[in-house]
């Protein structure tokens, strides 16, 4: 098994659950997602978060999904599980389990009940209470989801604070000014150094991310080289050519940003690409209409036409 | 096993969940809660919805706690378990676990995310699918905690089109216009008829509630004798007792449904009415001062006089 | 015109709008209303609140209002006109607008859009700049109509920080630890006294707030007699008194506490009391059923057979 | 003066405030923004909108604004007026202020506190009587800043019962289907014909929305000529220029529509292109860092070069 720390880097894929038709777990297809994101640069993997529909499944399904993707990734890289719960008993119990099977740590964002700084940090001290000593964890700093606004002070505080957390997924927007100041707060050492993976609208702002001091992406959309590229092409100095893998993927991953629909879209691209089988959404979820099918159509040829031209211009 | 059917009359009691000290599950204090609630005549009781910290037990406990409510009623009146969930494939194993166990039936409340009418009928319409045929169960109707509303002309459609909904916890508040119109809406034949059992503010409108047709109340008041008295006194048709009841333990139930603090306030109550052995609540959960204690204290001096007072004028 | 500073105690009401049936402001009523509130015992209004359609008014409306009150009042007793709004510069033109006119100073409310203690912190040193040294205000604490959460180490700072922060419109629930720890901060020399009115659920926890150090209430309920004999028989040192008198007026200061339909209730009681001529809100607004009015006259006959045994026993 | 009617097409522009540093409305900025954007295409301008500002402004600064506006335009194209109000009162006096000026038609988002279909529908129905039979109004329907959601079925509803709303600001989000829906329910003669102008994440979705029947653009970005090529190309039929050009403007457009620091990134770009004098935004508001201010100019150089190529191969 991979040790998650403080130094990760690189491209976290937050992986889709794959169905089948029917609704049933498809772990053959969980195999394959696997493969996909590893052949394509992946050097982690981040599973059970919203959008791996996590609570949707049951406690069952969950443990059986992650053994699948555990069995398969085979240490070759670390794998997060998603933990955030309503109860600290639930979140250690899940934790538990998942490290016992063999996750290299866990995320957890704040209970989407909490409001003033007080609050958010002594919710996070009992977090560090519950997951104890052994198990390495990422802060997930995503308002939208959860509806909490976390200031930058009140980041570095947590960070100050929990010894174990390691990782910071970025995905507050506007997010660049507080990434800075985090990333400025452990460079003059008021926080140990932390690793911060930038999720920000599933990666729409990556290359300002990174020349803002993130050591990479933790993210989902369906085409993985996207992320590898552009952060290769950073830390290769070339920021120009970030920029240029960076914009040939733009109009797609848009349209994948899509609030409410994008997880169907992200499931179509992957089933086009051979990644999984099916690109069934448990209920509640959405569904792609016949026009919806066709701008993803229009906008992935053109992709592959901008793609092309790229890889004549290198 | 009692059966929870669209008759459903008097007192439902909420449940809360007994910890010792030191967090764990308190068996032998459930015990005693249950004695404590059935000899002070509630028809019925409620268990792991909000006030019984449902959230922050682990998927054991909450099949340990059922069990052992389900034992220790033996059959003598209906228990409804809290079933919300943020996913259908969690609701349905954690329905068909516990009335396996042998639960009367189920409570849901409307998915948090929901804004539309639509959004909300079509939610319903999928939790009538997960449960099945064969499982009763009550719509919560509680905007403060789910953030939902749901107009009272939804409210009948969903009724409409669920048949095994067949009772409605009433807890919107403005909602008296609402109880009426729903239960104009069963009178006059639009939808069948349905069991409404109001929890309105922890009780705080229950003689008004009774008057615009509610069949009981559903609600946790460390007293549940004051909802029995005044279900009882509004039955034989004396308004002004069932005010008279009500008001003698008003002063004390406000404080008891303060926001944040309540289910402290509950748990002391239950405490030194020897319904329970702790007033622990599972972090993160609120602490009773040394001015509440004493707050409280005053508060039932002052009931107790005036229960005195009303045995002496009754 | 009567200065409003920070040794303020006493019972500061919140006034209605009064409006003739076609919806027109009705100034006559205007002046029976202040000389109602003011032979109650008021000793202080706040007018252009929440309670008092503020929104609902145009400008030159709001102008005509608060100058018929300021003159009807003629300095007997401070006047607090509310000043919140979506920007500054409307803020400090409104302001000074009714400072002119006569006002003894304005009250502020945080943003809806506030979140993090750094932001609430920022907003309020921006009011202190825009309302300047010259006049007194009033820092509304109101987390269900704003959405805003302050922690108790927040409104000190907030105190602090604005040295014409005068006085703490106290609602937040639970408050009652809040309002202890504020106290406190004054007390050890933290910040300077303020003074602290309490307006939670309309006075529904008047009693336990004097206790915790408040100067008094600021509310609206309809029978003002009930805040000013609670906070004499509190300054007089009778506990029970205090007590007896809240309780005898609680179960219908209740019914008037309903969100939603609450003013419709205030103003209909204030028209069975003579202090205004219709009870018309102004739309969007609620209306009352026959049965809200049927309870309505069954909770006041209850209340005045109440108060005669009390004062028989006074 | 240009009347607003129901075969509206093209762009109009969502414009800013100028301001001087001083924080002073800027009125020689405002007529050099006006033929800025009438320069570059836009078919009506749209004012006093949140990104306008305009609840930072006074009354008086609105009149200003408002006169100096029309008087620059002097009829050439429409001019919206922002007229959301937290009352009717102030809504209709607003509206006749405005349109006593010469404005074109106002428009108007639901109130914040509305949530069921019910409300909303009662909402628009008073909205329609304040406006009255002689002002034209846009619908505008925009969840992230107002947080009503409302169904595609609700929209078609208010636009039945409202014959004077002729136009639908369409900024929700997903909703490709939401417009689809709505304009096959005019397409239908379920409802008249109503121009759709698309605002969807500042235009982040223009080509697909014009393919689902969107008659234009109703959005801020700092290119106009954007808004205004795409729906030339898509109204020629050249579906894939349309995307080139779309796709030439996205990755500052995607910059510029970061919440939060928006408007600045906007002025500070409107300033770089001579359309105002002073990137100045009034408190509360965003300030630019040196890091932002980078990120801008490799953008734009960016842009420019994929222009000129865009150029050349046209």
């Amino acid at each position: 098994m991979k040790t998650l720390d403080r130094n990760a880097r690189g491209v976290y894929l937050i992986t889709v659950t794959p169905f089948a038709d029917d609704g049933a777990l498809d772990l053959s297809s969980t195999d394959r997602m696997v493969d996909f994101y590893l052949e394509r640069g992946a050097t982690g993997l981040t599973i059970l978060g919203i959008m791996g529909e996590a609570t949707k499944l049951t406690a069952e399904e969950s443990r059986i999904f992650v053994r699948q993707v555990l069995a398969r990734v085979a240490g070759r890289v670390p794998v997060i599980v998603g933990a955030s719960a309503a109860g600290f008993a639930p979140m250690r119990e899940l934790t538990a389990s998942v490290m016992d099977l063999g996750a290299s740590g866990v995320m957890v964002a704040p209970a989407p009940t909490l409001r003033t700084d007080e609050q958010i940090l002594a919710y996070f001290d009992m977090v560090s209470d519950t997951l104890g000593p052994q198990v390495p964890w990422v802060l997930q700093d995503h308002p939208v989801s959860t509806g909490v606004q976390m200031a930058a002070s009140v980041v570095t505080r947590i960070l100050k604070n929990a010894p174990h957390c390691v990782m910071l997924k970025h995905e507050d927007c506007p997010g660049l000014a507080k990434l800075s100041a985090i990333r400025a707060a452990d460079a003059n050492g008021d926080i140990p150094r932390v690793s911060i993976l930038a999720g920000n609208g599933g990666g729409l702002f990556l290359p300002e991310e990174l020349g803002r001091g993130a050591d990479g992406a933790m993210t989902g959309f369906a085409y993985p080289e996207m992320m590898v590229g552009v952060c290769q092409a950073h830390a290769s100095g070339d920021v120009q050519r970030c920029h240029d893998i960076f914009d040939a993927y733009l109009p797609l991953a848009r349209y994948e940003q899509q609030p409410g629909i994008g997880l169907a879209v992200r499931k179509h691209l992957m089933v086009a690409r051979g990644a999984i089988a099916s690109a069934m959404v448990r209920r509640p979820g959405p569904r792609l209409s016949a026009s919806d099918v066709s701008d993803i159509q229009r906008l992935v040829q053109r992709q592959d036409k901008r793609l092309q031209e790229l890889g004549a211009a290198a």
